[in-house]
């Protein structure tokens, strides 16, 4: 078997015989065969476990034959390493027992040596490479929404002490913010030079930030840590979610690929962000839709991307856990097959 | 002290002598005099006293100065009056112990008599009209956000069961939005009969659906009840909280009026709604800006809104319950004396 470098022609907007797919969490609790890796340990030490992310990461591309790895880990896992506590209970989400809200919490956070704090995924990646026959995407979170995390002390519904920094201690917000995307900067490097084919800046939160707050406080140092990058010549995307409003900064960010979530007609997208590949973006849930509806609604959306430079098809979200995997399977086939693979 | 009617003004897109302000849930939990009131009595106990809703409602015109009052209620309670047990737990959110997932559940809602079920809510409008000297607006939820409490038996953050039942029983769906709808025109012409003197439709989670989606399972019972309101001559506002992509929509919906949430900058909303009055738009949080920067903000905000066919100042969502109040007189008064009053 060959090596299938489909989806990073169309990251480069390149022509392709056929739109690539991927989907987001691909590797994770909706798969039986996820849960059977998972089962008695803990998420932070199946992260830490190179030889388990490596099995977790592929089953996706064997199982639904996916035309891109993404690197099983989760975008805290660098915060852990810039010296904090890093909790997941089960059902509740990442906590961050000592959050971060002076100067002084600021301070003690170290910029890590990745290979030396972050070395079991340098360690999956160079696994994952001698395995795969489809291209390998390294991740990690866009500084906005890490910063949240260490903010809040965990997921937030309305981010108020993240704002709450931005409005009344702009400086000290900035302190955490470049701390954070110096971080980011150093561990994609360090994954581009284990073997990351692709890097994808996820900015979950993006979407919370007025334009001109987005504009002040986050995307500036997203478009700091892309310029880090260029020098790997490796196509980066930058998926804002919930970031409609946002496109047009995505589009000047210097990402190769802008991410859409599923609140947007493509169509409508690819002539806002013009010169890019883009990628996304069904509703996670219309995976649920019964297979003639789910078919149609994927041929409409690649005929709505037809003018992008280039597209990769994506859900707009993570795969939701209780979505059977037999459905995930019906809409790769569906994209492969409707446009012509 | 005469009436002040230039909210109502605004809303029809007449000329104004300054551009009138009121903020999502002004009356509520940031203001102590509300706290005093609230405590010691549920919730729901507190919605179903006119004299005190009267109170409550009253307090951020006496004490901030606003240009219209909003009616002091909840969204669930026609949910309520369907025939549907309704709790709310402090810090929670609202409950329905029973959901609302199957044909049983949807033939067992009763489409009331809002006299006869929610008189108390008629009864402040009658009492609230003899005190005021600003114009009462009087609101419901909008059905789908409605329907996503009954389905999901409360509160979500990813709304798995309304779109489980979109995407799997659309037939079922349809059946309870148009129960909710039939409820809801039928509660807002009462409104409209005790003396309210604009609508709003709070639609909180449109923002959690596709266009396509909107436009299938949402957007034709906003345009029914909106149509079936038409009659009353009163002004309609139309809320999609994060419907940045839903703004066309929106337009056609036949509200007078389109809220915007703060995740637009308002000229380019207002270059997409075209002829309609726009109600909004600052992060909720931006109050929390030292008052030199919120005075600034604010400044910029009412000439991006310049060209719009009218303007009523608001939040993008409510005022968050820790906002100083200090800092919504900041606003109220800059909005006034920076508009021209």
């Amino acid at each position: 078997m060959t090596f299938n470098d489909t989806f990073l022609k169309a990251c480069r907007g390149e022509a392709t015989n056929y739109t690539p797919i991927w989907i987001m969490r691909q590797a994770g609790r909706y798969l039986p065969q996820y849960q059977k890796v998972r089962s008695g340990r803990s998420f932070l030490e199946l992260c830490k476990s190179p030889e388990l992310c490596v099995e977790v990461t592929l089953q996706p591309i064997d199982i639904l034959n996916m035309d891109a790895a993404i690197l099983f880990s989760d975008i805290l896992i660098p915060m852990e390493a810039m010296g904090l506590e890093l909790e997941f209970h089960e059902g509740k989400g990442p906590i961050f027992p000592q959050t971060v809200r002076d100067q002084a919490a600021v301070d003690k956070l170290i910029v890590p040596d990745p290979l030396e704090t972050m070395g079991f995924v340098m360690e999956t990646i160079t696994l994952l490479r001698k395995e795969l026959k489809v291209p390998l995407i390294g991740f990690a979170g866009a500084p906005f929404t890490c910063a949240t995390y260490l903010i809040e002390g965990g997921s937030s519904k309305v981010f108020w002490e993240t704002k709450k920094m931005m409005f009344t201690a702009p400086e000290l917000f900035h302190s955490l913010m470049d701390k954070i995307s110096r971080c980011t900067s150093k561990y994609l490097l360090a994954q581009a030079e284990a073997g990351a084919q692709a890097l994808q800046l996820f900015d979950s939160w993006a979407g919370v930030l007025a334009p001109v707050d987005f504009e002040s406080y986050a995307f500036p140092y997203v478009k700091r840590i892309i310029n880090d990058l260029k020098p790997t010549g490796l196509p980066i995307i930058y998926f804002a979610n919930n970031g409609s409003t946002l496109l047009e900064y995505s589009a000047d960010s210097g990402a190769d690929v802008i991410g859409l979530d599923w609140r947007i007609n493509i169509g409508d997208a690819v002539k806002r962000v013009g010169n890019k590949a883009v990628q996304g973006n069904i509703d996670p849930f219309a995976l649920l839709l019964p297979e003639d509806k789910l078919r149609g609604r994927i041929k409409k959306l690649l005929e709505d991307a037809k003018d992008a430079k280039g597209h990769i098809f994506n859900l707009g979200h993570g795969i939701h856990q209780f979505t059977p995997p037999e459905q995930a399977k019906i809409a790769v086939e569906a994209v492969h097959e409707l446009s012509g693979r």
